[in-house]
């Protein structure tokens, strides 16, 4: 799916995603990968103006399904098994881009990394990674 | 800490974790250990009823933290340094509740574990570990 | 299978688990769960007396094997496809015992979670949370 | 250090490593990263050629180690404090290169990430995070 499909079909099935205005947004789909940006946004803030924990988990766990449905196409049904994150960073009070790379693209799991770092900054803030387990294709 | 000291502090310290309505709730707090309610609620919910990772995760990281703040008192720095997850059972369409034990509190380090379940259900629904860099004290 | 049969299938399927000496011991095995035993023995020690990180995530994940065979049966196929380690105490110089519990058994994988402790401690010296992939079964 | 003296560190003070005949080596280090290799030795190996979990998390952990000590000197008390490995295919029946990257070097905590490839393949065998503990420096 190209970057625009991939928006569509999570608008479709996933609203709730953009629940309280739209801050998630999917920048760029390649092969095996994809890039998101958060918006620096009211919502994901805790006090000292750093992101919550939750709002940067939630971008991490989108950018692996997205580059996981630009590789296999609208399959709602795919879902997480695994995550872990390493919390390297306060980030800067302003966006937070995604870099997801998927590792291993196989029949029933799919496992990718996910490096986030502030907008303009090469250093990385969180990283992570990740597993699906996807349903059975043919 | 008592449980209704963690309350108070958080709500002072971290107001915006009932952001929307609260729907995180401290049950209990012992020792090394916390148990915690996160409310069947709109906003945690995906379709199909079931809830939103993030939501989980969320949770899980404030169980954690709550059972810190009850051993050492307020202590706003703590930092998560690693959260893992492995997402074991879709949970049920009702209140989620966790139970974390923390494992170790060092003097630099807290590591602790979360066990969250369907209320009223014996499986675990999502299992998590995390590590917190705890400031110097005196 | 009991814990005679899973030491029996290990031990010819791999050999070599028990090359230069056998120090890993299979103690009970119940529902969902394992015990085993790690001989404190030269080959596990670094400097100062303390037992390798290797030794202890081998003895982990040995555990985790042991517990998923002692379910389903003889099944050489399950590959791990995750482990992760908290490690929280330098274990003292004797026997290291793990206490392994399946969290999920379901019919693509396992989950299960192993606590580390020096022989006759309460406190957890590691722990460990592990996936298994399980083969098609009929 | 150099690439030398990280060698004759190790040797120095964890000759164990090297127990049965040596079996992991130091290509290189540089800024923030090192790269080791595992040769392909019956002592690593499974049933059916494959190489065993803990000989793989050894150079993991050993390679985070390397890369750290490359950094900060010969600093014998830096231990881990979490390892996390996804296991992504079998691999190949030859050398284990380990790749490791350093995400993080604080005056705490140090995190890296070690991709680890059969020789001369692209695709991840298995893919690691860790995170070691550091001591107080002056």
């Amino acid at each position: 799916m190209t970057r625009d499909e991939v928006d569509a079909f999570l608008e479709r099935e996933f609203p709730q995603v953009h629940h309280g205005g739209r801050t998630y947004f999917i920048e760029e789909v390649g092969p095996m990968s994809a890039r998101l940006r958060m918006a620096y946004h009211e919502r994901h803030i805790r006090p000292g103006g750093t992101l919550s924990g939750p709002s940067i988990m939630a971008l991490a766990e989108l950018a692996l399904y997205v580059a996981i449905l630009a590789q296999i196409g609208p399959v709602a049904l795919a879902v997480t098994t695994n995550l872990s994150f390493n919390f390297l960073r306060k980030p800067a009070q302003r966006d937070l881009i995604a870099e997801c790379r998927l590792l291993k693209l196989g029949k029933r799991l799919a496992v990718g990394e996910v490096a986030m770092r502030s907008d303009g900054e090469s250093d990385i803030a969180c990283h992570a990674t990740g597993t699906y387990s996807l349903p059975d294709r043919r």
